[in-house]
């Protein structure tokens, strides 16, 4: 099993060990330290070694900060986390603000905290984030301390060894690009832009670039690394030999000089003092990045880091093993719905679903050679209310029963080596209230209107993320996260700068992947979300038209639950697009499912409306 | 009659007026020189003194500017104005450029123009371009030249007088809240940003402000004036005296001071000697004022224009007077089209339309003792395929019959006291080809998208724009223009910050007015648009949902041309608005044309589908 269920947080360690790290404010010359989720890497998840925040106070989420004071502390969370935050954190101790509307820089303006003197350490913030504390700070007369020493590996003794996972071969049938032309294309980059070398400091550009893969995380496959691409010259990859087999050692040699992720600060220092122009991502790159290269003389050109939107247009091979990945995984899904409907209703708990729903990803990988790597995120699995709680993590003290009536919302994913999935269906167990069926319509009708859409090139996610809402606004509801996020190719399941959302500001372009996963949750009640993966076309001259339009194909393939449909509140449309889908889905999978009891079902399953 | 229908333009004078205006470049020390269409107070619309553009070029488009060097000129227009701008300047003195993807500034910096001493008038460029090109001068070497006088002025030797438009004041039953009131608003606003004054650079906040309107311009009925507010003290409102009569002058000495306009750069230097913090809008205000305040020792804050949001949200005596106006303005229009279907096809041209339309409008005011003051804009009036020129201005050359079998576009408002309009109507002259009223259909159902959208607070114009392009998406075709514009009470048809647009990031809010008008125009061909104003509800309940929603309720009423709509191309809903939205106008309109023979006519257009 990859997942676990423990329940994770211990809050009654924080008073101790807040004490701990307090005893260091003097020596830092400091009156706060404030610690966020972030690691060194700035990446979503972060390895054992680096649950800084989760050590500290307990919460365990997966965005978040802590202010420490001499007499206070106070957590940053945002809207999604504030129920979260409160159960695995000890009221006593933490006070609790919220991230969005009083991100810690608008804090510290308002707080009164004259003089503040703030200790960060600047590996684990981006400069774009840095620039803003120091403004704030300055307005209240206190000042921004970039401590050399992260503070809380300071007290923080059985602090776990940082990762050494196998780092493995990413083969072109699945990248579909040799490292060496994208590195070429990197560098050139660099050299037009001006500058001497660019930085990759996202580990997922790094992996991404050089073709390679890692397992330093549980489910994002990149190796914890980073790269200096020179204008001219051989890259440089910091990465720990302990890390490469031979194999990947003998094949990094031949396009990279390999150097151990101690030697990075230096290396940055040495391009600063031969007063090199360095190409950074403010946005993706540790502050602690510029900070050494200008403190040395060099110039730090602020720009997107170059390989992020050439991975995010996923090539005809990358495109390919998606959708072949996709196939397994339905097929895996599709055994999963079936079990699960022959369960009598009640019995079923969502440890249980979820366990089992791994399992059919792994034996469904293991008959078709193309194994489960990971999973892409921690299957959420919520019954009834528990589905409303939209980045549930089911442990043994919350685990549920799913009751006859309620709904079960399960929303996961797999890591295989031709890609990455990530797929939402919410199922009946027993019969379901009208308006429970009448919202999962709602639902649908957002998730179609997007797959059915045609648009411009130019178009960008923000301009199109209300399609999937209007179905619910016209009803009064609304859902409160994007409606998708880009996906990487066996990469980040979260991957930039693609998403369907308010802030997309990105323009879509053929071959990015990004999830189409309207919802609906009713505090208390039940929770909806039906999410597909989609990939986007190349614009196609549409008949009696004057201009190509973009679209989106579907790669995920899995029933959605007929008995949820209230089908008048469909159009014709909605109707072919769902019937058809169905169909393609039957087709696609049948052959995979020939000797199984899943068959019937999927056949029942599948059937036109 | 208000709009004329001359040709404005008169290329052949452009040659001598280049090298009379070169002639100042040594005394100025400058090597060039750049001259934008906007005047002194950045508005859409300027007074005939000021339309230095097109007096140095012939070009008299609404946007756009030269850039005048020792040996060449360049002139910079946008994609709507690129086939007015060749017919109307000289192509043997000018070359074109584009000024959405070659910009002033990046167009400095590709040009070679190494060491550029490049001269404007700041009180024509607004302080966030002023930026721009500074900082693109720098990376040639060059440097700006904030000249003392406008170069244009000293060698336009028979340049018309300012204008003199009498001032009146807005009465509170349009107006509906006290001047002194919305003074001491933003004088709170001022005093809230830690401000010692706020500068109103923008006539229309001025005119807001102090419930004024004026003449100084034909279609923006703002006085061309600004306003000193202090934090505390008596508001400074600088204004020619001769335009104010008895009336207004007593009015206006009651809630301000009165000073000359020519005394305003005074009044900034004292600001700045005193070492006062000056909240200025740098989109809306010349660069020169910040100048000013600045170089006499005061701070510039830089902040919107604290009467731009207030102004945009209507209150009930505005939502009221406009509510008035339309129905009027209504008649008016059903008076023109029934009048237009009683023509023998092919007998009427582009001008006589636009006139007979004009004439009704002046018409209908007088019955109903609310005069038209003003076309809000020159009417847009184009047969056939002038139809697909976005900015069509007829005049005694372009002037074209509509034939029979062709489509008339007519875009016109009104300005009324209660109110500004501004609707477009599409109709058939004689028997119009099938693919000409598919594309009709395809509009209108976008324009019957966003008049039937609920959305949830917080929701932006770019969110919803492209509810009115989908039906034009899903068939290949798109328009290449916002969907919707925010619109004044008796002030400019053109008012921000609202709109429904890509760059519409205004949250949409109770009371704003905004026009929908979604298009489609095939080069050569056709042109169609479709325009109802519309003004934003509170948010209401809604049966079964959770969340009041927002939505808008249409301002216009005209009946939109049956015989254009291919029926089967729409859904239920979409003929139920349409018939409620005609049932609502015969309702509205009748009682107006009692004894017009408009009354059948308008029965018959407005009977269900």
């Amino acid at each position: 099993m990859f997942q676990n269920f423990e329940v994770l947080s211990s809050p009654d360690q924080a008073a101790t060990r807040l004490a701990r790290l307090r005893t260091g404010f003097g020596a830092s010359g400091v009156d706060a330290v404030a610690v966020p989720r972030s690691d060194e890497y700035l990446g979503e998840y972060v390895p054992d070694c680096a649950e800084r925040l989760a050590w500290l106070t307990g919460f365990t989420g997966s965005a978040g900060l802590v202010l420490v004071l001499e007499d206070e502390a106070h957590i940053f969370v945002d809207g999604r986390y504030a129920a979260q935050v409160r159960a695995q954190t000890d009221g006593q101790v933490f006070r609790y603000q919220d991230l969005i509307a009083t991100p810690l820089a608008s804090f510290l303006q308002d707080c009164g905290l004259e003089g503040l003197r703030l200790g960060i350490d600047p590996w684990t913030w981006p400069g774009s984030e840095v620039t803003r504390l120091e403004t704030a700070l300055k307005t209240i007369g206190g000042s921004l301390v970039l401590l050399e020493h992260n503070p809380v590996d300071a007290v923080w003794d059985d602090r776990p060894e940082p990762p050494l996972g196998t780092v493995t071969i990413q083969p072109t049938e699945f990248a579909g690009t040799l490292a060496r032309e994208k590195l070429a294309v990197i560098a050139q980059t660099a050299a037009e832009a001006g500058a001497d070398a660019v930085i990759l400091a996202d580990p997922s550009s790094v992996a991404w670039s050089f073709n390679i893969r890692g397992q330093d995380l549980p489910s994002t496959p990149h190796p914890l690394s980073r790269a200096i691409i020179a204008a001219t010259g051989l890259p440089r990859l910091f990465i720990d030999k302990r890390k490469t087999g031979i194999e990947a050692e003998a094949y990094l040699t031949q396009i990279a000089d390999l150097e151990r992720p101690s030697s990075f600060d230096e290396a940055l220092k040495e391009l600063g003092k031969a007063g090199a122009t360095v190409m950074i991502d403010p946005a993706v790159a540790s502050h602690a990045i510029s900070l050494l290269i200008e403190k040395a003389g060099g110039t730090v050109l602020n720009a997107p880091d170059p390989a992020r939107l050439p991975r995010a247009c996923k090539n005809e091979a990358e495109i390919a093993g998606s959708a072949r990945v996709h196939v397994q995984d339905g097929a895996a899904m599709v055994r999963f719905l079936a079990w699960l409907d022959r369960q009598t209703p009640g019995t079923i708990d969502e440890i249980g679903a979820a366990t089992r729903l791994e399992q059919f990803r792994a034996t469904t990988g293991e008959t078709m050679q193309m194994p489960l790597k990971a999973l892409s995120f921690d299957t959420i699995s919520g019954a009834g209310p528990n589905a409303a709680i939209m980045h549930y993590r089911v442990n043994t003290q919350t685990n549920r029963r799913v009751n006859s009536g309620e709904m079960l919302l399960i929303d996961s994913g797999g890591q295989y080596v031709a890609g990455t999935t990530d797929i939402t269906r919410t199922v009946a167990v027993g019969d379901v209230p009208q308006e429970q069926k009448r919202f999962f319509t709602l639902v649908l009708k957002g998730m179609i209107a997007i797959s059915c859409l045609r648009f411009p090139e130019g178009t960008r996610g923000m301009d199109i993320d209300a399609f999937a809402r209007i179905a619910l606004w016209q009803a009064g509801a609304d859902f409160a996260h994007g409606t998708g996020h880009g996906v990487g190719s066996y990469l980040s399941v979260h991957e930039g700068p693609q998403s369907i959302s308010r802030r997309g500001t990105q323009e879509l372009l053929p071959g990015m992947i990004v999830s189409n996963e309207p919802g609906y949750y009713r505090d208390g009640a039940f929770g909806i979300r039906i999410e597909n993966l989609v990939t986007v076309h190349e614009p196609r001259e549409i008949d009696g038209g004057d201009k190509p339009m973009l679209g989106f194909e579907t790669l995920t393939l899995c029933p959605i639950d007929k008995r949820l449909i209230l089908v008048h509140l469909l159009d014709a449309t909605e109707r072919a697009w769902l019937d058809a889908y169905h169909a393609r889905v039957r087709a696609e999978l049948s052959p995979l499912l020939s000797d199984d009891p899943a068959l019937e079902w999927l056949e029942t399953a599948t059937g036109p409306l």
